[in-house]
């Protein structure tokens, strides 16, 4: 390691300054894991909580649950479940017995320490947009996703101090082969990112490739990777009912390595669920605790978290809906069982709109917000998803995060805190009848924190706004992105760790990097 | 009356059947009178609740309130509090007596009874925009209210089931003489919509004339007019800390006559209160209950409501800033003094956005949320209100009424209910592993009424979209809004009740009509 990598190590130096000066563009939220401050919403009462539950066990133990990986099946079966070829049951005592080791609360350490983020009780982190196959901004329309438009949108997911996590591919670059996407993708996330990174299960060697960089870019032994959570992966079972190869093997794989597993069912009621939402709820659950209590099995008190999928269909048409009354409902209704289980909980940010109009916005609206309401402590998919999924949007990205740092700024107790100054009645003494109180001085010294500042809201009148070009929101989003990109610096990186990624990327290239017939 | 009007009144006839005609456009909702089912949102704890009630009784005893109608402060002093010229003081104890009279819930009966609304309790209803000096559409874009704007949003005012009050005037119609102008807006109210409506308190002569054009609509004796709450006022002091002649008189004229009145101050942290949210909200308590207690004083158990319209200002600009993080908590800690003093409560939907596009929807969002979150009961500007209040917009009622909607079905305990027949064991039984639910009987049984049908969402995949036109939601709400008015039907009325507004109407008009200079 030379002196300039050193200093760099030490105190940020100049690119720990770009780095600083880079966030410039806008007058952004600092850095922070916001504290759900609310009481849940909760539409059950005990007896409902229990309904659901007693529904997800008899689910696993007279239906069982299809597992297409013979490892897992073995395990399940050294452990006592009932095994017919691929359908594995089990019994509530086992499932409960192997849900009490998983732990409540669990944190992600990525190569920047200050990146941790806590996963559990009532803390709250945001996750980029993952996995849509194209993209669409204002300027190019709908398109496949590539590797460029991808690197965009690992910059805004660096640039925004309210996105916690580099989550999935926030578009799937098809330009750059199968083989070796991992390689190139990771490497760009580890590098333009110092925040937590995800692996696909997709297959034995993505995995252990993707843990292996990550444990490079932190400059970290083995023992030091294996000691506690460095990254993480999120499964999704095959609904109704299944788990298939590829992502049970990677989900054992980072269980047996202490890294954690997010396991979420992709339930639509009245399509591969229940009609329903109770059912849907049930199935989903019964489908992401199974997978728990086979990791929990492997590996005692493995980090885990259980997601919630379940929307519903549109029954004309039987397309996906999301951040509909029933998907808010759902969504809340997990979060209860969540907590009757005291597993971590994941939901997203979500709407079925093609465009980031005012559909998006309030779709996207009532998924967060039930994500406040069910204690959600991850929320993937929080900035930038459109079309059920299918789309990642730039402009989406940045107005979602507006709506991200305003639940943050809801979270800030200062909001309502009453004590004598808060309560203020010298300053309604002072001020008096019919006074203003711009000027008085109480006003004065808080006027510079006292409330949310907006990103790309803009709050003039009618006549500024139409002098100043009658922007609507989503070209303002718009430029905002074109900004953020051509101002981008990435974060600081020890060199020596950067080098030896690409070293580590262009061998497991050269060796043809993953097969693709998963 | 003749045999057709009779005909009419008994069964709906023809002009029934017109009406239930006209609402073929959308498939919507039907009427309903929600039931907020959630827990409300409590940032305070008890001691909270103790520190702001107690900072708006200080203010009430310490500081004083300027009531600029001479006839309300004989009163207050026949009451016992100290009066000093137009400055009050009241004390907590005589406070308290005038709250401990009023209703905690009430109705309203419009001229059709099956549109009577209950206010208090768990009960919550959606008035549409009220007051904005302007219109924005898409094709027209802003520009002063006028006569046929107002009618426009009149007729979309009844149209949707989601609106259940036609409040004060969707647009101000300029083009109409101050002196004569409520006579046709009450005129077109009372005969295009058959929902509960309201009487701006702004002189004597004015209320007089909606109490009477209002009992005249309603085929009512006076003794019938004054048993029951039949329309209502919403009064706004000047804050802060004032209350002035009109809208003390037009209140008192209402409360003398059983008819409710909404006292609703507007506080906006940083310029006419505090910049601290509890002492925004403890100030605007104070300004409300005043009135409150002077009407109960009045009038023992006159129906009345406390309006809530605490938001804050762009320190940077001086401009109102609304749907923010800042304006749900002192909305939620409004609704929690509410239910301290026992008092049905009304907050608004409301955005800082100059057009129906992202920001307007992500505000509208958080503060239609905050208005369930804090357990109002009445919504005002539910639907249609942009630019702070400056502009009312077509496009945006209809887009606004798509979330109303979504809130109302969000409220149906159908949801989230656990019987067996929900928890759907046999369906999950019946498909298997890997099957579908769109054939099953379960799903058959059920499909038509499980999910929430939106009205101007599109739920189609982008390319579906795309073929249709590529048309935004704002568009899309537009072409609904030409449709709505082009088809409109006005509700059945009866000739003679119709008749004798309309001579009512010419006389008053013939007499000049209310004096302009209040």
């Amino acid at each position: 390691m030379n002196d300039d990598t050193n200093r760099k190590r030490r105190s940020g130096g100049r690119a720990g300054h770009k780095t600083r000066a880079g966030t410039a563009v806008l007058d952004q939220m600092s850095w922070r894991i916001p504290v759900n401050t609310d009481r849940p919403t909760e539409p059950l009462d005990a007896d409902g909580v229990l309904a659901i539950h007693r529904g997800a066990m008899r689910i696993l133990s007279e239906i069982g649950i299809e597992i297409l990986h013979p490892d897992a099946v073995a395990i399940f079966k050294q452990a006592g479940c009932i095994v017919n070829g691929t359908n594995v049951r089990m019994d509530e005592t086992f499932v409960m017995a192997m849900l009490a080791r998983a732990p409540a609360q669990f944190t992600i350490t990525p190569r920047n320490p200050e990146r941790e983020i806590i996963l559990g009780g009532r803390h709250m982190v945001f996750v980029n947009v993952s996995s849509p196959p194209n993209a669409w901004d204002m300027e190019r329309g709908k398109r496949s996703g590539d590797f460029e438009t991808f690197k965009e949108f690992i910059k805004l997911t660096q640039y925004f101090n309210c996105i916690h996590v580099a989550g999935g591919y926030p578009v799937e670059p098809i330009d750059i082969h199968p083989s070796v996407r991992h390689l190139d993708c990771l490497y760009e996330k580890l590098t333009l990112t110092d925040k937590v990174v995800h692996a696909y299960s997709l297959g034995a060697e993505r995995v252990e490739d993707v843990m292996e960089m990550v444990r490079i870019a932190g400059g970290l032994t083995h023992a030091e990777f294996d000691a506690k959570p460095r990254m993480y992966t999120n499964i999704n079972s095959v609904s109704p009912l299944k788990h298939d190869y590829p992502m049970l093997d990677g989900a054992m794989r980072l269980a047996r390595r202490g890294q954690p597993v997010v396991v979420t069912p992709f339930t639509l009621a009245g399509a591969m669920a229940p009609v329903t939402m109770a059912g849907a709820v049930a199935l989903s659950l019964a489908e992401g605790l199974s997978a728990i209590a086979l990791l929990q099995y492997i590996k005692p008190g493995c980090p885990v978290m259980i997601g919630t999928f379940t929307s519903n269909v549109d029954m004309k048409s039987g397309a996906p809906a999301f951040g509909t009354p029933e998907y808010m409902r759902a969504t809340q209704m997990t979060g209860q069982l969540a907590r009757f289980y005291k597993l971590p909980l994941r939901s997203s940010g979500v709407c079925a709109a093609n465009i980031p109009d005012g559909q998006a916005m309030w779709e996207t609206s009532n998924s967060l917000w039930a994500s406040v309401q069910s204690q959600t402590n991850m929320v993937y998919h929080a900035a930038g998803w459109l079309e059920g999924g299918l789309i990642a949007s730039p402009e989406k990205f940045i107005m979602d995060c507006e709506i991200l740092q305003m639940i943050q700024r809801y979270f800030e107790p200062s909001i309502t805190a009453t004590a004598d100054d808060d309560i203020a009645l010298d300053a309604i003494r002072e001020v008096g009848p019919g006074g203003h109180y711009f000027g008085c001085q109480h006003t004065q010294d808080r006027y510079a924190t006292a409330f949310y500042a907006p990103m790309v809201s803009d709050w003039r009148n009618y006549e500024a706004w139409q002098i100043d070009g009658a922007v609507w929101t989503v070209e303002r989003a718009h430029r905002l992105y074109k900004q953020i990109i051509a101002e981008f610096e990435a974060p600081a990186m020890n060199e020596d760790h950067r080098e030896e990624l690409q070293r580590f990327v262009a061998r497991r290239k050269q060796e043809g990097g993953a097969p693709t017939d998963f």
